[in-house]
């Protein structure tokens, strides 16, 4: 009867089943399923047909799904997994940092971009937003590969990087850079990290007798959803996104999942939640506001950052065989969230124009729409069985 | 980065983590995991502690957790088990709101209150809300026990002559009932839950051969998941619960849950937002809030309302025992929100006062934290595991 809830529902009801459809209409067309979730997003959100403009609870239970989305990735791979490739990670979010900086940065200068836009836009270049990335690998079933465990490594890498950076950028723009502050914020991220990956695993196989004798039923599931809670919010708290810290926690568990079946529950979760998120997604891309000179500018810095990420992350890991050299650099390739994040900074400190932030709107879009489809052919044209092992 | 998400998950992990808590808690002393969750909510919330007010994010999780609640028991119910209990639980809604309202009525017009408060309150005392008892019958694993389905059976009838109720009670306070109006809105909800229980599970029969050409992973959960928003939604905008739609979704389901696998990941979204609901529900509760010739008045109507319920859904279910009599009265006792919206209309229609809606807060508060530990107290005083067969 309260005419709020009624809305809210039906709201639900409409995101969640376009998606479901976009997805399957996708996965007909062997394109894809998490990027006709996109698309429904895009065609029923308030750039198109402006049928649903998500509102603050949505958006809530979108922010949600991004976590569930990274929580499912993470408790399909043991932590010694992620740390066997945790060199070729490095290298990969080292270099897909520096390259799209400097290709970003080199262009808009010659192009006569003023110092500090330049920096913003070319800092809005390199965070990958791997939420994306993670879905699609998912949805093929290739999250214990070993080139989704270098691709979501590095995530973790990029993360910190693009914490960094964007300090640097914002202290430059600012006046000065608290360079102390800074050390401290990136040895916080690296402990953090150090801690999940190192540390967690043993914190809670210690844990394990004691949940026996709960009251609480499915208590280790009880526990699960709390540290994820958690770990989410601790991770934004210094800094990183949250869906890191929800994808350590799904590292953090993964050796116990099998034993306390998390992995159905779970997935009823991230089922009911990531449809919104990828909605959400789509819903906020707007590819039709572009005039003719920004446009110009736009897909250059797009293709810029096609080509950087594809190098800056391919090259690091080509003895590993250029298949995973391909799947990895693309997979690295959609930025998002942190992107528009630094460019909406940027813009509130009047560092950026109008026409600056739209092309990193523009950026975002794109490749937020080009890797799945792309990764999605290269797993096809490669024998998902093959990739599908443990190496 | 952005603030609001970060508030958003912390508030989360404080809620999760104190309904948990609180539902382990009162678990080991052998109370309800459910009032537990309740406790927290009371504890934390706005009218005690203050940690915690609950914001609309939370509320919209709490709306979506009550959902759930009832999704999962009616997925424990087949349909044909319900309407062999269909009789009882017509006889157990009927009087189970006549006593009530008559009993209440006669009460507060014998203590001089005015024609259109007396029935007003008197209307508030009828509605039954089974979200907790739901819960507590969950806990203890007799969502299957015949007295279960009597329960739900007569929540599901008394939900429908709740609203026929406020309907009749708002025309005569506003001037005049609607009653060609009524009669639609009655046979729309007659109408609605009778395709629920009879055609609803032949259409789901129907569409199966279909779902396994679908490219969707977890298409059975999808399609779930969606029909349950579908119909919690149906089932507001007809003017009955939400919660009711989504009991009837998990009926139609219920004969194809095994097959499909929806126990585990639904338990999963279940676990996940339960707790914000019973959390909720607790938050609400003032209980401190009475001065001394209200709280008698208050007391009276609680007791009554109890007295009455426990009556009038007792005694048409005598001839199948007293144990079955008695945890089906108990189980009708719990009051809550659609009392509430009784009470706020007549608030805002003017003709109820401030101190005649605090009764019924309080009604709603004792009689939701008294059913759950009366509930738990007769099932454990009777063998669980003789009433936990289907009957």
């Amino acid at each position: 009867m309260p005419q709020g809830a009624n809305k809210l529902l039906l709201e639900m009801f409409t995101i969640f089943v376009s998606a479901k459809l976009g997805g399957e209409l996708f996965a007909n067309l062997a394109l894809p399923a998490v990027l006709g979730e996109i698309a429904a997003g895009v065609l029923l959100g308030p750039h198109a047909l402006s049928l649903i403009a998500p509102t603050d609870n949505i958006q809530a239970f979108a922010e949600l799904g991004a976590i569930f989305v990274l929580f499912t990735a993470g408790l399909e791979i043991h932590p010694q997994d992620l740390v066997r490739v945790g060199q070729q990670s490095l290298r990969v979010a080292l270099a897909g940092v520096i390259v799209p900086f400097v290709l970003g940065f080199a262009y808009l200068r010659i192009r006569g971009t003023n110092l500090h836009e330049a920096v913003f836009v070319a800092a809005a270049m390199v965070a990958t937003s791997v939420g994306v990335t993670a879905g699609v690998l998912d949805e093929l079933r290739v999250l214990h590969a070993r080139f989704s465990r270098i691709i979501l490594g590095a995530a973790v890498f990029d993360d910190i990087l693009g914490m960094v950076l964007l300090a640097v950028v914002v202290g430059m723009a600012s006046g000065g850079v608290r360079w102390l502050h800074l050390g401290i914020t990136f040895l916080e991220a690296l402990a953090f990290t150090l801690f999940m990956i190192f540390v967690g695993p043993r914190v809670v196989h210690h844990m394990r007798p004691g949940l026996r004798r709960l009251s609480t039923q499915n208590a280790p599931l009880a526990l699960s959803l709390a540290l994820c809670l958690m770990f989410s919010w601790a991770s934004e708290r210094i800094g990183m996104a949250a869906i890191i810290g929800a994808f350590f926690t799904g590292l953090v568990l993964a050796d116990y999942a099998p034993e306390w079946e998390l992995g159905p529950p779970v997935r009823g979760i991230h089922d009911m939640l990531a449809p919104f998120f990828f909605f959400a997604i789509g819903a906020r891309l707007d590819i039709g506001l572009f005039s003719g000179g920004v446009l110009w500018t736009a897909c250059v810095v797009t293709v810029l950052a096609i080509i950087s990420k594809l190098a800056g992350c391919g090259l690091p890991v080509l003895n590993e065989g250029w298949p995973t050299a391909l799947r990895v650099s693309i997979g690295m390739v959609p930025r998002g969230e942190v992107a528009l994040i630094i460019a909406l900074i940027g813009l509130q400190m009047n560092v950026i124009s109008q026409s600056a932030y739209a092309i990193v709107i523009f950026m975002t879009a794109i490749t937020t729409l080009a890797a799945p489809l792309a990764l999605r052919w290269v797993l096809n044209s490669g024998s998902l069985e093959r990739v599908g092992h443990v190496g």
